[in-house]
């Protein structure tokens, strides 16, 4: 009997962060973290899982997207997608109804990433692997033939990115050891939430770096005033030797992000994250010029390849932040991972929000065994929420994480956390909305 | 009694046009043209209709987002959101949770033009205008104010916007007097779909010159030889004075564009229409240095006015091709028409589809009296399809659209029409689906 997949199943579930300002920033004050929650079966009873993360309200349309792409993938057999990933990805963002939406952006791709996650997490549990180690064990091949190339080529082609694989191949055994040993590097956002008070920022500011962490990052962009102070005041309590990165999580036209910057610069800020539009590829090339050597950081809400594609080709970012879940998962992230190698720019992605951390550090490690085989100038995001409604919760030492070792993407709440915090419906909500 | 907004219903509407392979393209096989239909309704009982365009699967989605905006929506004073349709919009696209979503991108962005586009038609009924006249109507103040700026800066400042609509303001009585005279200039895309045989493209293409278009537009992009031997016979039906412009509906990368735009330049294209990815803009960049002086045109999958406004920044496209339902809507087209203004490129709006034709040639009249002042080189697209649908059909005559004179802005539907068309449970899709 072939394996097929028999369902796709989507879930609301929502947390109530609003509860208490974690993850306020200028453009988000009161988010509250959810998931679009991904459950893939299959005729033999296997499951893999995977999740699209918003911030609250449309949680429900996100939903409602994983349920428009599911009649794409039921009765699909097993072997016949692991065996292909590429063209699964492709036939998922490419349907000639569905891709209208987008096309390759917003709630449809994001439902494609929440998919495309649950079936590396099938891959990975078969396999017996987390999907980093699963990824890298990969051939330069098998990688490749997972990338779209059809809008591509101009910067990257087939065998350019079979060129950067295999120079990588001899020290993969070397770095996969390393990883195990020594993990991979982390920032912290935790202490620098928009609605935090001073007393709190440099409390958890200096626990962050008594937690060996050294990178943390503060959420800037409501006041200018507001955001020279709680910078020097950060400075002041981690000392000259910890990276202070800032996030105007969008809040600024061009002109104002220069001009917002220039005060700032003076605490040696190390890079400025999504000073403006995401889209606005030529605006933060500007930007870039003008605030050197402030770094500058964006990708967490860049929705596709072909837009990272353009920062990088525009030479409009120093840093690049993938998301496991706003590009079309891990398989068009690789393509991602491929990009930044061959433009010599570091990766380091966006986590935080709630099953972020679990996903993405696959992709950073991957990235260190196999793509640019160096942790230099690379750390993942990591904010200290949400952790302990997964199965395999990252687990961080030192200000690193460590490998995981459970097979599969790390994607699975624990069916209790699923339940009680199902919306409308789940006993979290029900307090908050007694009918 | 204050009037307020009391409902915005959505509803899936869907045309079974993959029947007869109307509207196939290289990407769009087999389109079923649909909509996720508006109805904002008030306490004294007007009403308003707007709808977001989609192509069949994933309205449903479209519909969904709909939904989560209207809680933003329902209940507010409709003086108030008549007073301020910049704040109404800003407030829509910014909700800082539904947000994520995009943020101003996909199912979520072409629910707000929906919504918009609503209010914009109960405006115009309450004044007893056509929404371009409406909009002709206000003051170059009240323009600019419905302009969200923050982005935009580094292209047109709120002084220059001013400028522009300051310098055309002599000449609107006279234009305005034209347009009801002459309408306003259109071509035809019904010969060019490509499903349909030489025969019948040969005997649409003579007709749309008998029917007085100076314009045709033929689909490409699937094979090289068909779109050769299809351009070849199309400008032998129609001479050398009519222009052939082709659309290639993003099947290209970059370089394959250049490639295959070389031999059909021979045949005097006027322009290429989405060469390749709708976010290239650095493409469409590279692909109109090397095609000229055959013009790039692309817009309609163009997400918002950041993408629009770097398409322009990099000299990407010689034509800007605006979308009534893709970006947020009557409200960020103006924001477009005075970026297209200020880069002096011609505006020739997108339209087909169901209710597109009907939507956008407001805004190309608009441009006309109040904006750029001129239809030089300027068409708006026509196509001959599902127009019977509606309350206020469009009217073209010799070739041109004329200006209309019912209120609002055309997107009503008959009754009729609505239910028969809707989608799982209307007559038209019980009959396809039978249970």
């Amino acid at each position: 009997m072939t394996e097929v997949i028999t369902a796709v199943e989507a879930a609301d579930i929502r947390f109530p962060t609003s509860r208490q300002l974690d993850g306020s920033d200028a453009l988000n004050p009161e988010p509250d973290y959810s998931a679009a929650y991904v459950t893939i079966r299959t005729s033999t009873g296997q499951a893999g899982h995977g999740l699209a993360f918003t911030v609250g309200r449309g949680n429900e349309v996100e939903v409602a997207a994983v349920r428009a792409l599911a009649p794409l993938v039921v009765g699909l057999p097993v072997d016949e997608v692991l065996g292909d990933l590429g063209g699964f990805s492709r036939r998922l963002v490419g349907d000639s109804q569905l891709r209208w939406l987008g096309p390759a952006k917003g709630a449809i791709h994001m439902a494609a990433a929440a998919i495309v996650n649950a079936v590396w997490d099938l891959y990975g549990r078969r396999e017996g692997k987390p999907v980093w180690e699963l990824l890298s064990d990969l051939t330069p091949e098998q990688l490749v033939d997972l990338v779209d190339f059809r809008y591509l080529e101009d910067a990257l082609t087939r065998d350019e990115a079979l060129d950067i694989l295999r120079r990588a191949e001899p020290g993969r055994a070397e770095r996969r050891q390393r990883l195990l040993t020594e993990g991979y590097p982390a920032y912290t956002t935790s202490p620098g939430w928009l609605g935090y008070t001073d007393e709190k920022l440099v409390r958890l500011a200096k626990q962050a770096v008594a937690d060996g962490f050294t990178q943390i990052k503060l959420k800037v962009g409501a006041d200018p005033a507001d955001d020279l102070r709680r910078v020097a005041l950060a400075r002041q309590a981690v000392g000259p030797d910890i990276r202070i990165a800032v996030d105007a999580n969008q809040a600024w036209g061009v002109r104002q992000a220069i001009d917002w910057m220039a005060p700032l610069a003076a605490h040696d800020v190390y890079w400025i994250e999504e000073p403006t539009s995401p889209d606005d590829i030529l605006g933060h090339a500007a930007i870039r010029r003008a605030v050197a050597p402030v770094k500058v950081a964006t990708g967490e809400h860049c929705h596709n390849q072909v837009m990272f594609k353009q920062l990088l080709q525009a030479q409009a970012l120093d840093v690049l932040q993938l998301d496991a879940s706003r590009t079309a998962g891990v398989t068009e992230n690789v393509a991602i991972l491929l990009l930044a190698a061959k433009f010599g720019v570091p990766v380091c992605p966006h986590a935080g929000g709630v099953g972020l951390c679990e996903m993405v550090q696959h992709l950073a490690m991957f990235d260190y065994v196999a793509v640019s085989g160096t942790t230099e100038d690379r750390v993942v995001e990591y904010v200290d929420h949400l952790h302990e409604h997964f199965t395999a919760p990252v687990r961080i030492r030192e200000g690193r994480y460590l490998a995981p070792t459970a097979p599969g993407i790390g994607a699975e709440l624990h069916p209790a956390s699923a339940a009680e915090h199902r919306y409308p419906d789940g006993p979290v909500w029900r307090e908050e909305h007694p009918a």
